[in-house]
């Protein structure tokens, strides 16, 4: 046994994304039945649209995208069995919550509380660039809130983002959810199941072209 | 029998889009295993993405995305068995086999045409801008090209391409392959099954949050 890897799989989640909602509330559990270890890495999509000229959220600059965007994903939320808020806010000011999220991520909680984070915007429409909330989020999932807050201002951890963040771009992250695994990546919620089978067996699964899925 | 409906998906296809070589490859298959009558329109996507303030592909425009596009057929287009020739040209000029598909979907072997102009451009890596090749594919689907052709060129057919982009605009198509059915609009070949699951039930499949699909 001891010379078995386990796969491992990366994961590039920003809160302020829409899809990626659909992702947090649903990774572990996914990764534990597929056996593959996670690596959790917030980032922010701000500097990563930057460099592609977008100074917000690319779903408010193409309506059209926009709106198929909130009704995609009230589809497969409710195919999911999960709420979602259309109220919340595009693009919401996620740089605490996400400093927060790289403090929270040193302890074996830190998967809860992002996913309460994200639940909190998409699933009950309230603003997580308010403290407020956040400190919700973290007491929720087991944290003391002002030892977080601390944490995450602490020299040694809050420059993990940025670096995060710069990682994801050299690996060609350009949006969120991302997975990377093997050296390959793969974007978007409905590719989890494909970026799983990749960190596991290093290709994708044959598809039948004609069955439903 | 005679009170039963039969579910009807509309298919709005762009030959010089990657991701609707995917879908033409095999949505003949799929609808009928679906049980799902298909409507095909072709539509020229400069128009729409000229609405958006593009005047190329966004797979240049971003060339990150781009990157990601390209490897991500090659994966999908493996896991369904089907080649894949990076060298096509993007965009290429796809005008004239779009006219074409208008005339040839009067008649019965008309989806047999846009399947094979289609694998000829992304299977094959042939040039569809050019006429020697479009008859190729004419004669490989039982039309007799010039005919086609003139039919193309018809006063009562050529305006219908330009009638298809405008009805898809203003369905809110923003991209290629997309899908319509009981006014709901889905994107992408991996939105496939959920557009025939919505043609016949009015909704998407449930989805388990943590299996592999």
């Amino acid at each position: 046994m001891s010379n078995e890897t386990v796969p491992k799989l990366t994961f590039w989640f920003e809160f302020a994304s829409t899809y990626t909602y659909l992702t947090l509330q649903r990774i572990e559990d996914a990764a534990k039945s597929a056996g593959v270890e996670l690596e959790w890495r917030p980032i922010l999509l701000g500097p990563i649209f930057g460099a592609q000229g977008w100074d917000t959220s690319p779903f408010k600059i193409y309506p059209a995208k926009g709106a198929f965007m909130f009704r995609d994903l009230e589809r497969r939320a409710a195919a999911y069995g999960l709420p979602f808020k259309r109220e919340g806010i595009l693009p919401v000011n996620s740089v605490m919550a996400a400093r927060l999220a790289v403090a929270a991520l040193e302890q074996s909680q830190g998967p809860a509380f992002c996913r309460r984070v994200s639940f909190a915007h998409w699933g009950e429409g309230r603003d997580i660039s308010n403290a407020d909330v956040l400190e919700d989020c973290a007491r929720a999932a087991g944290f003391d809130p002002q030892a977080l807050s601390a944490r995450a201002s602490d020299p040694a951890v809050k420059p993990r983002l940025r670096q995060n963040t710069e990682d994801a771009q050299s690996l060609g992250v350009f949006g969120a959810p991302s997975f990377t695994a093997r050296g390959e990546l793969f974007w978007g919620d409905d590719q989890l199941e494909d970026a799983l089978a990749w960190a596991r067996t290093g290709a994708m699964s044959p598809r039948n072209r004609s069955q439903p899925r």
